[in-house]
């Protein structure tokens, strides 16, 4: 069954509340359905991977004011917040989460302020390599 | 021949005018080459299926100002309005259009609100079984 | 081994400093591990290829005055730039580039305006051919 097991790579580029919605929201749920999922958090992406990052990150522009409404109506939904979501994904053990390392060295990030849930500190061959082997692609 | 009909399938995430049109370029273009496409309209994305959404949306921040004066270019340029072709989509057969559950419960859209080509109102799990079984992704 | 090579087409909407340096980033990356990379320009993403377009690329929005201080931590980190990545694509021979007809028309740019490094001047239905025959299918 092994080679049945497919795979979604996601290359994660924004660093704003709307786009890594979606980004812990497709890798969750494709984790849940034992999906392999490999997300490669670049350029503003990497923000998220910093210690408390995900709390941080917001609406973009003007629309920044707006971010705690949309948590609240999120809460009322009893839809997970992006940290739980996190937490699902590391659970089913078939989420990956790689820093970009030219990121890291760029944006003056040292290993010690990303999260210990980052599996891996690697460069664009090591993620195209992962990217060449996957049913489904994104850049979000 | 059913086997080797290819699927595309599009996470439609922005509501501006830049993006949608491409959402809707490369669906009508590959709709009618008779490629299967999905398209999941999610967070900003799902204003476009709200009625008179797709007349409504404009360029992205300061750029929205010029939103009248590149319509008036694509008309000149005979490039079809969004409205004509999400109803050349539809008569190829081709097209699926989704709305979002969780995006409709958050943005308080009730169903009654959007036109009515839209095919179903699925969550992320439905969408992803599609997207694994795509040639093309897309999140735009 | 013909049959083997492996294909990434990028959809290049983009026309800011952040996303124009992912799809060079990738696309350089990728050509150079004899991955065949096909870059569709199209709407702000067609600037990139006008004369002197990447040396003009700016962050977005009010990030746009940081631009060159990211430049001086590329130039830094050995980080090549877009200019010299572009160069290093074409010297691998696996990279096409390709501008898009419609936006050429819209935004009112002549073939006499873009870089020489451009292969062929294209529509949506072109490039959806060659996305469809693709491993990796990105928009940026």
């Amino acid at each position: 069954m092994a080679n049945e097991k497919k795979t979604m790579s996601i290359i994660v580029h924004s660093g704003t509340f709307d786009k890594l919605m979606p980004v812990f929201m497709l890798a969750s749920t494709a984790a849940s359905m034992d999906t392999q999922v490999n997300l490669f958090f670049t350029f503003w992406g990497l923000n998220a991977l910093k210690k408390g990052g995900l709390k941080k990150a917001k609406l973009p522009g003007m629309m920044s004011i707006g971010t705690s409404m949309m948590k609240g109506r999120m809460a009322k939904a009893k839809v997970p917040t992006m940290d739980e979501m996190l937490k699902m994904c590391r659970e089913t053990g078939n989420v990956k989460i790689y820093a970009c390392s030219t990121t890291m060295e760029l944006m003056h990030v040292p290993k010690e302020n990303l999260i210990p849930e980052v599996d891996d500190i690697v460069g664009a061959a090591t993620f195209m390599e992962l990217a060449l082997n996957s049913e489904v692609n994104l850049f979000i």
